[in-house]
């Protein structure tokens, strides 16, 4: 960790008199320590940082990450549990003095918050539940990340191109999601951002839609979204392809979504309400007649994690800031039909904002 | 929903005087309803099942999903959430005369938990924690899912030993692993149940440890830890292999295991304590003087969670039962040096149990 970074966080734990912070939640880990291990899942942890105000900030975890940890984990002491996290914790809030605990409300369990609270109790200890600080630092990217994220949607884009290359009538959409996922790893991904969508025809009009059996025809339009983490940082893009040629429903189909995303595009700017970016994208699709049909949010943040802070959606209460990343991907949605969805990734900027993506493959039809 | 699930739901609801029960947890979902859907993450829910005493289940979820909801969830009635899942559940509350209503303790967010809470306080109804409820009827396991279960580890041993086969020295950890997966995809798998491990000589010191760009030597243990899915079912075999001649050290060290397992293997059996069959395993290893270095536990449940109940481990308070299917997987792990473990599934019987793996390479060396 940074000892900028350090300072952010023990600044904003003392201004709401915690004595130190508890950090759960696998992207935060790894943000704040460098220690990269992922969670099998929620239930399975790799590891928590206990950050205190004062002094040495810790790694606990087990003695299968030990050897990892101190690899990883620079400036920060290692400490095993044997026993179970709670039962290493209640010794270190008693030999450090930690009176006002805060852990992270959002990514803790309540089976182990009450476990948590309870043995907190029991040493006088009050244990806080927190929500989005370490959230909120991660939404603003370094120069650094932001490199790191270019290349993640480079290396995305680099992907797409070749299993475009490659997509023929007949080929089913799993055969497609396979192959995005071998071709990634091939050219040096750590592997998919989320699982990829392919889907053609009507499959088109889940927006979450997963690869199925179904051939892929001539004419219709087939949705493409697809991510990969390069160095811990993820991609996200979507792309809507025709195998030959479109009929005249898809071509307005698609100029209008891509109109809406320019719009949105458009209004991103430090400072704007990220609310009003998902807005200048909607009222297109709405003056259009389609707005039932685009059912989502505009977009969303991307870093370590493929869907972070901040929300780009009707009821996103947060501004646009300088450094954030995120996604402009408004959809049509007509079941029995299909959908078109495209996606961007953009970096917002003091004036504007900055288009990740170079790909322009079926963008303006 | 096969009815006689439903009602077994039900009883043991009534027991606890619960007018429904709220399922928040992926495997717990599908395992009731059918509906595949996985989630990006615990923020990000495809839906929750609520089950009340009385009448038709549903499937909350957003219009993203309806359509495959309605494909696969039999039996179940569907709500769209449009405003956020509470405000959908205060309506079903009032609307089926819940006043107590269990959720899943164990698979709710702390800060999810909180808004729930007070939201049922409102309109008087008292959200109970609840655990494990579904996870205990899902680690017994029915014929067909026996089926599905077996046949997902036969297709991770021949993925295995397609990969085997293309081992050589100077391959990296990290090809390796690339293979495995694009293999495991080729060959009908939905994907892996985990990341794969593949870790050479120091590096197979770490139980966990990640593919890395290291290149494989001859003579070395290199551990191989895999697993896939395949109709939803999960796999989970370890195999510690050597290119070319291992030698002195290596041999013992792998007996030494084997015997361990089958120790573990010889053990369980209907009605016997999972940390007994830990317990024979370790034992062995124990004796031997490497104690300290088996830091793990023997092994775990596996069905559509890759890691489920029950534990077998030192501290394990569960008794084996007759249709449970768990890994047995001691390992010795001996940093800068590096580790061998080996891990077969078995399905627990009356008698005894079923070893799942058929594969036996480098198994008795």
């Amino acid at each position: 960790m940074t000892s900028e970074l350090l300072n952010i966080i023990r600044l904003r734990l003392k201004r709401r008199k915690l004595d130190a912070l508890l950090v759960t939640q696998p992207e935060n880990r790894r943000y704040l320590s460098g220690y990269t291990p992922k969670d099998t899942s929620i239930q399975e942890s790799s590891g928590t940082l206990l950050i205190p105000v004062k002094g040495t900030p810790f790694l606990l975890t087990d003695s299968r990450f030990l050897l990892q940890a101190e690899k990883e984990a620079k400036g920060f002491k290692i400490e095993l549990y044997q026993r179970g996290l709670i039962f290493l914790l209640k010794r270190l809030l008693e030999q450090f003095s930690i009176k006002r605990l805060a852990f992270e409300s959002h990514y803790t369990l309540h089976s182990t918050a009450t476990t948590l609270i309870n043995a907190a109790e029991k040493v006088g200890v009050e244990a806080v539940p927190l929500t989005g600080l370490v959230e909120k630092l991660r939404s603003i990217k370094t120069g650094t990340e932001l490199k790191k994220i270019q290349r993640s949607v480079e290396l995305n884009e680099k992907v797409f191109q070749e299993v475009y290359k490659g997509l023929y009538p007949g080929q089913t959409e799993l055969e497609v999601a396979v192959r995005i996922e071998t071709v990634m790893r091939k050219m040096g991904a750590e592997g998919p951002s989320f699982e990829s969508i392919v889907a053609g025809g009507p499959n088109g009009a889940m927006p979450h839609a997963v690869p199925s059996g179904r051939k892929l025809k001539k004419g219709e339009p087939i949705v493409i979204d697809m991510g990969l983490i390069l160095d811990g940082y993820c991609s996200d893009m979507t792309r809507t392809v025709v195998l030959g040629t479109p009929d005249g429903r898809t071509v307005e189909l698609f100029r209008l979504v891509r109109k809406a995303q320019l719009a949105g595009i458009k209004r991103i700017r430090d400072g704007v309400a990220a609310k009003e970016a998902d807005r200048a994208a909607r009222d297109i699709i709405s003056d259009a007649g389609y707005g039932a049909q685009f059912g989502h949010g505009l977009g969303h943040g991307v870093g370590l994690a493929v869907h972070e802070a901040p929300s780009l959606n009707r009821r996103s209460r947060k501004k646009l800031k300088s450094g954030m990343v995120v996604t402009v991907e408004p959809g049509i949605y007509i079941p029995g039909w299909g959908g078109i969805r495209l996606e961007n990734m953009v970096a917002v900027t003091k004036n504007g904002c900055h288009v990740l993506n170079k790909d322009t493959t079926f963008l303006d039809l």
